[in-house]
């Protein structure tokens, strides 16, 4: 970035005073922010034990941020560590506890940047699957910090396809040892956050090999580092210093004797891919929006009302050098173009639309996990399922919906004063760990296969899938535009194109196995139809999952009229930007696409007006945003300004002394 | 990043040696590399000079871009000066002129990591805007690099719209000079690049006061810097120092004269929207393709014919735990999945397809000069509305097409040493530069629908929107998938796409108007749709031009046969993931979609088998490229491992000393 002022601008700093093009904004809000606040909290309790939480932690300097945006990679992970460290103090002294009620909102608190985020997977892993012996030696340690895990699952030749990891661990009856290798470079363990730095101990996931035979992947607790100076243990020697063999039940004399319940395990994994979604993508969406929103009723640009020439002429410079100016008359804000809030207002919708779909599926876990207490596992395909769809679709849509509201911003967005390229950082991440969202797509096409031929048998299938056996041939019976602000009308639409892709995806793939090719062949070449289906059974349930949460919600406060307006929003959206899906089949005509274009073209100037309270209501601090944008005075200006002095770009270089000095003297030759 | 050795690799360095994964892929080329590759350049010769000056410029150390990623943003200022500065004494022993053959090459084989980039901008609106004696002046100066010159027309507060600029230029009769002044924080200059550091002269763009009188934006030489000690020069003792006069022709006594063809500013602005697809966008998007290409043929994961447990299983580790593994068989080259083939083969199509465009573009573009020279602008407007619209639909497309090679790449697409994310950033900024996106694509839909209009009403238009007279009501005649092979079939469903969108746009703002919205208003709720018209519009010129260049094409070494299947994805795919356009009024019907989807899928199996011959034929060395992944060799494991080894996270950290040797040792309370 580069700023030159030709003289001192007069005006001090006016921070923290709002800026009248924001204030006036949040007076007009049809609906009381605080009880959407709390709605989305789940409770006027949380919001205030949630904004306690955050009080704490913001008003602490350790926690602090400001430099965050000039720090290289290594000053970052020295205030990750120092943060991490700091927080078992503040923990302490606050009385939070891992099961208390403040714990889940420490980390948004921390907005991420805190180190040991595996630790806690680490002793989940060592209470699941470790010996009574092992939890109790190492829990405690783990507890107090004493000793600091890792999770070392993916090599740098292997990620999703677990069964391709190359590590060994071979099993030495003479010493009783596990003896673990990497066998070439491809093999090497790659990735697993904190481990390449602080971890002592990590959990390795190796080929299990007792008297040459592989008895597949099993998890190994391995010691890294020294405890007294930290120095990396050479190879071997880790090895021998843990006992393997009390997680993999490998008797003396090599007997290999299985144990624990794989499908327990297995939900364990599903659970986490649900935990992540508010945290790592809605969060970062949520504030991306935010930032957005506010800064598009700060800035201004071009009128109107402007006088054809204005739209007529070129963006270009030299072209308006001779045009007269007529700054009189003001500037149009830029939400109040259709354009822009054509970018922004569905982004809002979304995080709504998912925030609830993540209440959804939390709470269907919640249940699932009562049913597996009770030894019933029924429910696992589809919380796989639904887990291995929505973690694909939600981190998807919200990447890209962090990155229309980076785009928004135009040049600002773009600076690191933003927050907007860290929080697109961030949640880009999201959708390549916990599974490559391609393969976990394909994992819920393939339940919903299952479904539809189990369906179409007559034979019962879960409560999301019963849809697929109502293959209905009808007609969407919209008559005017109205009728698609009609839960009724996009629900039975979204449902339809969901029945009908699951169904010809389904028949082209036994039409090419029946046809001679072989069934994997089939399957691949399927699999770009079945990424669709996957996709349109996820939205269905997301959008049917809004709709019956507006239905519920209180009258009062004006909440379920603009939650009704999001969700419309939401369908309609998905129907405009997809079009191709509901007209395939002529279920919607063109006249009435037609109709929904008008209906969602209409719904955006009627959030338009709510949509600084909408953003207002997620309730995040400046300090949380950390965006020059999108803070709640909205003085962008004079923050962009009084931020990029603290840049270490705006000091002199070495470069001119050393290069720029010779050039400009023209002493080069002497160089 | 994190890694982690449990024993240290046996395998030494093999880079060099070409990866038999990747070998295998070249020997069954269907088409010479070479010969597209001379294709691309526009003849051999042309590649034969480019790589003698991409040869001249990496054999040379103090080009090298080792250590780049592991830079800080400062880091990399300094390195940018040296490149710039050294490169005045390269061209100087290489003999390259401005002027030669050799010049358009440099920045190519620089990779754009040089600074100065503005002062060629600044010599050229001094030559074009400047008098005899600012020319004479400052011409030769510049030349020799004896002043750095930089460009400041964007403002904290405006960007896209000039005409808000805020800066003042106020003549004073009495001292004869220009009083430049930012009144407000918002007027500051803001973003030019250079200016903030290097730059020692600039040109600031203000509106121009005489007497109280405004005569709009101006641009005025500004000294910033001194050429002596390069310390800032204070604002009143700059403007002292400039004669701007002789730029804007103000009289002594304030009387003020207009000069200069504006048309001829309006035409250079054009060309610059136009010259930086070339550089900043195709480069970014073909060097993309090649790594994730060549990285899709190396990398395996799973089996094709799995059996069907691992499709079923859950990507969760811990389900995996006591599975057998069958390592014997070899897993698939990730390339083999027809998910991964529709990731990457449509940005590559889409690579070839838009370096055609630019190469009509550019011929459209000198055609347009020759007519200029005989005073002859009646092309400027086409021109205005191909180079915006193109502008805006080449670099959404290509920024969308370089994040989806990112994403099929994985965690390590993720990685910086992957190049991809340096990639991604710099493209992403050619959508913010030289005019906005949407404003500009609503330039291109506002001369379409004057050429509607026009040619609704009989009147004569320009050539690339004669088509909007030719309304049919037709139907594709298109009877089986392979119908969709035919050019005419695409291009004519394109073209109809275009001129529904216009038509049905231009009809819906007349009916507005006529319902008495005011016209301002009325253009404004028109604006999602005559974004999507003038997108179209581009879409149907790309595609129609793609083929025309096919026909022409040698039909020898096969070149004309591969380009043909590139032509017929870019087309298809695009018809297919936008399907909703096409079926709207049933021109295309449910059935025929079909045919495309089956005609697309196919092609993406066919095209896979060149897909690396296809990415070689653009000819990135491995130094331009900067790529763990996509190197020539393949070596990416080997060169992953070798990377991170440079990098300064995988030294020891303070942070163990400062926070986690308390933490261990449970000293903190000492804290």
């Amino acid at each position: 970035m580069a700023l030159l002022e030709t003289s001192k601008p007069s005006q001090g700093s006016v921070l923290g005073s709002v800026n009248p093009d924001l204030a006036s904004e949040r007076q007009t809000a049809s609906f009381s922010v605080e009880t959407l606040t709390a709605l989305l909290d789940g409770g006027a309790e949380q919001t205030r034990i949630r904004r306690a939480v955050v009080e704490a932690i913001e008003s602490d300097p350790v926690f602090s941020r400001e430099y965050q945006y000039f720090q290289t990679q290594n000053e970052r992970y020295e205030a990750a560590v120092r943060k991490a460290v700091h927080l078992q103090k503040k923990m302490h002294e606050m009385g939070w506890t891992e099961n208390g009620p403040e714990y889940k909102y420490i980390y948004r608190a921390l907005s991420g940047d805190v180190a040991f985020l595996l630790h806690r997977i680490f002793m989940r892993s060592i209470s699941v699957l470790g010996s009574d012996k092992q939890i109790a030696k190492l829990i405690p340690l783990a507890t107090q910090h004493r000793l600091i895990g890792s999770y070392a699952q993916t090599e740098l030749g292997h990620g999703t396809y677990l069964q391709g990891l190359e590590t060994t661990a071979v099993f030495d009856t003479a010493t009783q040892e596990f003896i673990l290798n990497t066998p070439k470079v491809s093999a090497m363990k790659w990735w697993p956050g904190d481990m390449g730095r602080s971890a002592t101990h990590t959990v390795v996931f190796a080929q299990l090999y007792i008297h040459g035979k592989c008895y597949g992947i099993h998890p190994f607790i391995v010691q890294i580092r020294s405890l007294q100076d930290h120095s990396l243990c050479p190879g071997r020697v880790i090895i021998a210093k843990t006992k393997p063999r009390e997680i993999a039940k490998v008797r003396p004399d090599g007997t290999y004797v299985r144990q624990g319940s794989q499908k327990i395990n297995y939900f364990t994994m599903t659970a986490v891919r649900i935990s992540l979604i508010s945290d790592e993508v809605l969060t970062p969406l949520m504030k991306a929006c935010t930032i957005a929103t506010r800064y598009s009723v700060v800035r201004r640009q071009s009128k109107l009302k402007p006088g054809k020439v204005t739209i007529a002429m070129p963006m270009s410079t030299l072209s308006l050098l001779h045009q007269l100016s007529s700054n009189r008359e003001e500037e149009a804000k830029i939400l109040d173009y259709q354009t822009q809030q054509e970018k922004l207002l569905p982004q809002l919708a979304a995080a709504y639309a998912f925030h609830f779909t993540n209440d959804y599926l939390q709470e269907l876990f919640n249940k699932g996990y009562r049913e597996i207490e009770k030894k019933n596992f029924d429910m696992l395909p589809e919380l796989h399922a639904l887990s291995s769809g929505f973690k694909a679709v939600i981190t998807q849509h919200c990447t890209a919906g962090v990155e229309i509201c980076l785009r928004a911003c135009g040049g600002h967005g773009y600076s690191l004063l933003s927050g907007l390229p860290s929080l697109y950082t961030k949640i880009l991440a999201s959708c390549i760990y916990e599974g490559e969202n391609t393969i976990l797509l394909l994992q819920t096409a393939r339940f919903l296969i299952k479904c539809f031929m189990a369906a179409s048998a007559g034979q019962p299938v879960p409560p999301s899938a019963t849809y697929l056996a109502a293959v209905k041939h009808r007609k969407c019976p919209a008559k005017n535009k109205l009728d698609f602000l009609s839960p009724d009308i996009y629900i039975e639409a979204y449902q339809h194109v969901a029945v009908r892709l699951t169904s010809s995806t389904a028949a082209k793939l036994q039409d090419l196995i029946q046809s001679g090719v072989k069934k994997h062949d089939a399957w691949n070449q399927c699999t770009v139809q079945l990424v669709q289906a996957a996709k349109a059974h996820c939205h269905y349930i997301a959008v049917k999952n809004f709709a019956e949460t507006v239905e519920k919600l209180e009258t009062k406060a004006g909440i379920q009229k603009i939650m009704k307006h999001l969700c419309d929003l939401f369908a309609l959206h998905g129907i405009f930007s997809n079009s191709g899906a509901f007209l395939h089949d002529a279920y919607t005509s063109g006249a009435q696409m037609d109709m929904v274009t008008s209906s969602y073209l209409d719904l955006l100037a009627v959030i338009r007006k709510d949509a600084v309270p909408l953003v207002d209501a997620f309730d995040f601090t400046d300090q949380s945003l950390n965006s020059a944008l999108g803070s709640y005075d909205g003085q962008v200006y004079q923050r962009l300004y009084e931020w990029a002095q603290k840049s270490p770009t705006n000091q002199m270089s070495p470069a001119y002394e050393k290069y720029l000095k010779p050039l400009l003297h023209n002493t080069l030759s002497k160089l």
